[in-house]
């Protein structure tokens, strides 16, 4: 694909697959937003007003039709947005044309590669000689990082002359993301620091982005605000648990048909995902094994029915490995070869680390066979037997399927609407310094209330009397911070 | 698509979508090879003794990936086939290329009209000059209906010269059946005549075309032996429950992304299929309505904690209404017209009559917009609020996803070849009249140990004295026949 | 105890442990009947009429609360009755003192040593010189089987003067059967024969009583006509399965206290009793690992996700193991040594030789430590190592805790009640020969409508058109004789 | 009872039920020993060095058999201990007759008045001439509760002459309260002052007594440090919710025997308790609807299948109704009158004002009718209908059943023990301030870690290159501080 910027005739830039999709991204999109009644409701309560009135908003978040009812909540408000996907394979074609063509500046196509991908990021940090963005709206934190280490190249080129050097890393993404550095540096030397000076802040979506932020809060090099969405109880508590409850089948079908029931399913981790693909392997039938590091963690899973154990007393009796850590080497081409024929690798945690791909792909006389578009069989010379790995290790819901559903993504994206809209109002009131913020527990309810009409509930009220007995307010909040639900 | 039979180069006839997709569905066939056990251990125990040598199959069942392990069963053993898809939506057709290319004559492709259906069932049952077929593997006994209605017209057409009239029926679907017939008739009057006289039997896979045989050997017109596949233990309770079980949210998901947690779903009918069906959207966290005629499965559905009510009772308020019930009139367009905006209605119980699509097509001013082949919109005119129909009111799980795995079909499938050995190897032997048969129990024991290695299963045995105790036999059948499993 | 036979005011014979309980009983029975919707609509619906007016009815069943409420059902509908228990833990005494009092004879109470269980069974089986009973209500077949060896020792007794040896036998059980046939020839040698000429039939409650009679049928023994009320489907499905499943848990509470959550459950056998079983530990938090002989039933087992071992496999590492299977010799005494050190030993299932009881209590140095009634350590001499074994091997959830919970009940015991009014109306048309029968369908239907109404249930009514479209009565049966639920 | 102190032979005090029943709680102890590896560790890691020499620690709480265990732990580590129970029906008196002879001065009974309750309190607190106690092992506060009372009544005696008087407030128990305080000023004025002067600290178990703590620290009325064990991770994420989805259907069980399958329970809060209490109740086959007033909660509910309403809703077709909120006034008289007849009602919560038991108790014309201890009927004179009250009101879990598992309790009592030595080793160094602490997060990982072998589990290590990847020690802890598990 020529990675040349198009034009809708109304002059907005985008760059995606193919353009004749809009229509059945438009229906699909359509559909998403009666799932989706927190964003909706945005629309209705703030739309009027548009408080984003002004405000420039790249995101750099899996492209799909959820994140397109996000993007269209987002312009509802008044905001200008520029888009790319935050992982080369979970751009939804459909949905990435329908926004390009009626809504906002698109980068993202499914399949991209590691190149394609930064291209597209810088793209969407790119807001030409206007200046911007103002917020970012962030999903593993990508595009604070290169906003991060683009300032860092620039500080470093300014007092020193030196530009960054790619072959400084073995890390083959981090060498591209120097290599883009370096290059901008020719051009303009400034252009990161420029966004940073700008820029009121970032939301950010997942677990290992907030890592990122956290550990450059400890540091002192954070450079903007940050909102912590993921630890948001409707974030954290839905999308990882339930969302992944739904979709590791989902993907596990689409990609392999497998019948899940009666197979050995090993779980790695059991944090809030772990713990959703846990309960959708159990209730499809499988028994389950979960490898743990965290000793809570693991009586938890204990106290499921489940077993606890180390992936080498499993891997070679298991059916279906699936990786949910946040944390890298977890399967490694060692195991891989110990496994049964045609045993399911996948991941639905972090980045393509989680599964030692390098090592897959390197070993002596491996064969890959592509079964069809992120369904690959790998096969080891010696043995002569293959095992399956699914989206190459990256995350499988949205390569091998359509990513969460949208109702739980509404959660989600509407506590990315409410941080965004919290850093806007505040930009000038300094109530957000240079750190890591988790939205109040008093919002982090009202995004919960908002999706519970649409299911049929119906809330009780605590009388005054009772609201004094357990001393909380009879709107709420109605639970201390440290509560774990 | 035009209706020409198409040659192999080596002459093998076909009819098929897009051969190019051969290579494809042979790597899916292989996949599938590794999780069909018990098909696996035919070829391994029969194939050296070529016992199907000389026998022409004719198989009229969903062509897909796990059916072209089927056919290859079949070939492998010695047998010629000719095979056509029993739905017109349920062809995958990478599995329908591998097949014409490499194994038997194939006339299926996913999205055939009601004519180009009884063109391919035709086809399949069109041995040429040489007669044919010999045995017939059927799935809903649409095969069985087309000779049987055959011979009746010739017969009919011997002794009066009377010739089937299509308008004798509102039945849009049997007029077709009937126009071939009478169109047949011209060219050569005896072909069905001689084909139910070659015939040695009939094996049949569903609920559906079980019934058929039953009220047919009722009446005294069943035409050959047939063999109830459909209550063999290992195929009615795994296939119809555990297959559904699998196969319902993967069709669900597929057509629609919807989160099915906290959704509230009405599963019309509580039988085997719809025991996996709740099951399923239990699991996936909807709340489940059940309605029933049968005062024992409605209590079966409530010790599960599943509510039963009568479709009215909750129309207005359910997310997701499946039928599964194996009639007809389940679910009316008034039904329908009262439904929340974007409620989806599927079937996977029988023909696309449970969902009363006649009357939604026809209903005055409705529109149809068509997200992607086999999910559809319908938009009432008077309340501008839409319902979602899935695969046409046709079954949804293979019309919207790839029907069950390959796991649970292997146990059917396996099922039916032994029924396939046995008619064939008892063709001289009077064994079977022209009535139905259930396949003795130590058959259906033996299917399902063919599948537990797979699963890492170890049996304890008995010992003779165990044995005794219990009037078995050491090496089984363990259970009286009206066992309940 | 002394076994005398007490007299109430009225002069109706009893042996009970505490009259004073009578109260308490009442308490509890009225509590029960609003859970027994099946038996109270009995009373309504054919009390008025007095079906059984001069029958006389024996009842060898778990002399408890639900029991009483059957009872008293019977004398509703104009029967006299004579009941004890079939197990020696099974009675509540305070049930059997209400029943005393107020309904019938009653010759049972908890802790029964087997010389006075058989004693008991005596006492109901002796109407005195009236004569009788004409009715046998019996639950695994233990009054059945006194009569059957009570006539064949008369024949021979007649004969040959020849009289049973209880030393013929090693079963100590067995022993005291004979001892008691022997002693009784002496004063009356034609009292079983008399009995049988007299009886009307016997409607039987378990598998292991049913085994029995189709046994008897086999060798044409059978001495009057039988109706197998287990095979019922609101029996078998119903109370083996849920009534396990709720009885299991709670037994396993009472006797032991023990977290069954992380904890690994051995369940010996996968029938309808293994499935409730296997289902509560499941649900509880278990690990569940089953042991089987027949492969469906394995299959079954893996579909669930459950594991599927020989009992050599897992012996040392489970947590508890349950006996459901209906053989004998399960778990033996070579098992029991190789156990965690206070694994829970128990059985549900059937007699107490599914466990080795004779094993366990003559093992070499073998200690007993009676923590409470029915809950026993077992220390063995050379691990010092122990296991815990409940209700002395017999059945746990009647030994630890009150049996199935009522609802349940009402289903088995309407059957009962439907058989023992069928077996009395027909009595005199030769309707029943002496074969074993099964209740009709509608029945079955009727039985389980009678217990959807306390449950809140609607079913949905068949129009004429899709009664006549699956051939089926609009007002049922609705399924084939052959059909599994 | 007549309220007079014992002594046993070695001069120790004690008032309990029944000594004879000593030998029985012995027996149960040594069974829920090897069910505590937590407890059972601390004996090993700690009995050794004695750590707990010279402190004098006074319990209140719930005096079962896994608090005997507890209490011979901290005797095992070297402290000196007083006991009562901190509900009056929650004393397992074989439990309670075993500690008293052999280890500790307890006094509790099962069936306590409330005069008796707080009389068996002060006992608890009185460690005669030599001062004491140095520790609190609290559960609900009570024994806080009463010293906190204690020093404000004597500080404004000291300051006015005044006695507290018991008229002052409507609370029957807080009169006998104040009655206690009242009457100890004319003999002791400086009993409680004493105490908390001495005090090092209270540990303290529940929600509830968590948040009397930290209103006394928002006040600043605290007296003493505080550790707060109920937000241990490995306290409220098991007990609180294994442990309820363990003795909830355990009391159910017991005190009615009501069949589960196919009720409607409502669960009213769905916080940790009441999570466990749905889940217990829909494994068990209930149809489970729950109330809540925090939207979190509820949409977590929904997640699950679960239906979310107001009481009002659904209060005439529950079956079964049980209150977790920890609030009061839940379900009232007004409630109660409209339920079906027999419906059940039990409190698993908190105190027993979240049912309205005075209502019920004062309501014209109610009867009464003890079914057994702790099940009573009560029935409403306008309606001839009842409804089943467990434990009046009180915790049924302890009143109806043996409360939590040994296992579970495990959980607890491990950060009890770690609790106090905390404060016990830290009570010279002002470490601890008067102020609420919760256990640091190695402490609560390292009560998991105790756990996980009973269980068979094995953990997974993190390799040196893993942990800095996330940023976390090798050997823990591994979650940040806001983690909600």
């Amino acid at each position: 694909m020529a990675l040349l910027v198009e034009k809708t005739t109304s002059g907005r830039e985008y760059k995606v697959k193919d353009m004749s999709q809009a229509d059945f991204g438009r229906l699909e999109i359509e559909l998403a937003e009666v799932e989706m009644p927190g964003l909706m409701s945005c629309r209705t309560e703030f739309g009027p007003s548009q408080p984003f009135k002004g405000a420039k908003i790249t995101g750099s978040l899996h492209m799909t039709i959820q994140t397109a009812v996000l993007i269209e909540t987002l312009t509802a408000l008044g905001a200008e947005v520029r888009w790319c996907s935050c992982n080369i394979f979970s751009t939804q074609d459909h949905a990435a044309a329908a926004i390009a063509r009626d809504s906002a500046a698109v980068f993202a196509w499914k399949g991209e590669t590691l190149q394609e991908y930064w291209w597209c990021t810088e793209r969407a940090l790119d807001w030409g000689p206007g200046g911007g963005p103002d917020l970012i709206v962030d999903d593993g934190g990508d595009a604070t990082l290169l906003i991060h280490e683009g300032v860092k190249a620039e500080e470093e080129y300014e007092k020193t002359g030196k530009v960054p050097d790619p072959n400084s890393t073995d890390n083959a993404e981090f060498q591209i993301v120097l290599t883009i550095i370096r290059d901008g540096l020719k051009s303009d030397p400034k252009k990161y620091t420029r966004m940073k000076e700008r820029l009121v802040g970032v939301s950010e979506e997942t677990t290992t982005g907030v890592k990122r932020l956290y550990q450059m809060q400890a540091n002192g090099t954070l450079l903007f605000p940050a909102i912590n969405v993921n630890d948001s109880v409707t974030k954290s508590k839905f999308d990882n648990l339930y969302g992944c409850r739904h979709s590791l089948p989902d993907g596990l079908m689409r990609a392999t048909d497998v019948m899940i029931a009666g197979k050995v399913a090993v779980v790695a981790g059991y944090g809030d995902v772990g713990k959703g693909c846990a309960a959708a392997m159990k209730q499809a039938g499988a028994r389950v094994i979960v490898t743990e590091i965290d000793p809570i963690c693991a009586l938890q899973a204990l106290m499921e029915g489940l077993q606890v154990l180390t992936l080498e007393d499993v891997v070679s009796e298991a059916d279906i490995f699936v990786t949910t850590t946040g944390n890298k080497d977890i399967i490694m081409v060692d195991h891989m070869r110990k496994m049964k024929n045609n045993a399911i690798v996948c991941n639905i945690g972090h980045f393509d680390n989680e599964i030692d791909m390098h090592g897959l792909e390197t070993y002596p006389g491996v064969k890959r066979i592509t079964i069809k578009p992120q369904t690959d069989r790998w096969v080891f010379p010696d043995t002569n037997s293959g095992i399956i790995v699914l989206a190459e290790g990256r995350l499988m819901n949205l390569g091998c399927a359509t990513g969460h559903p949208s109702f739980v993504m509404s959660c989600s994206f509407t506590n990315q609407v409410i941080a965004q809209l919290e850093l806007w109002n505040e930009r000038k009131t300094g109530k957000y310094e240079k750190k890591v913020y988790v939205l109040p527990k008093h919002l982090d309810e009202k995004v919960a209330a908002l999706h519970l009409g649409k299911l049929g509930a119906k809330l009780t009220k605590l009388t005054k009397d009772q609201a004094d007995y357990i001393s909380v307010p009879v709107e709420g909040p109605y639970k201390p911070p440290h509560y774990r639900y």
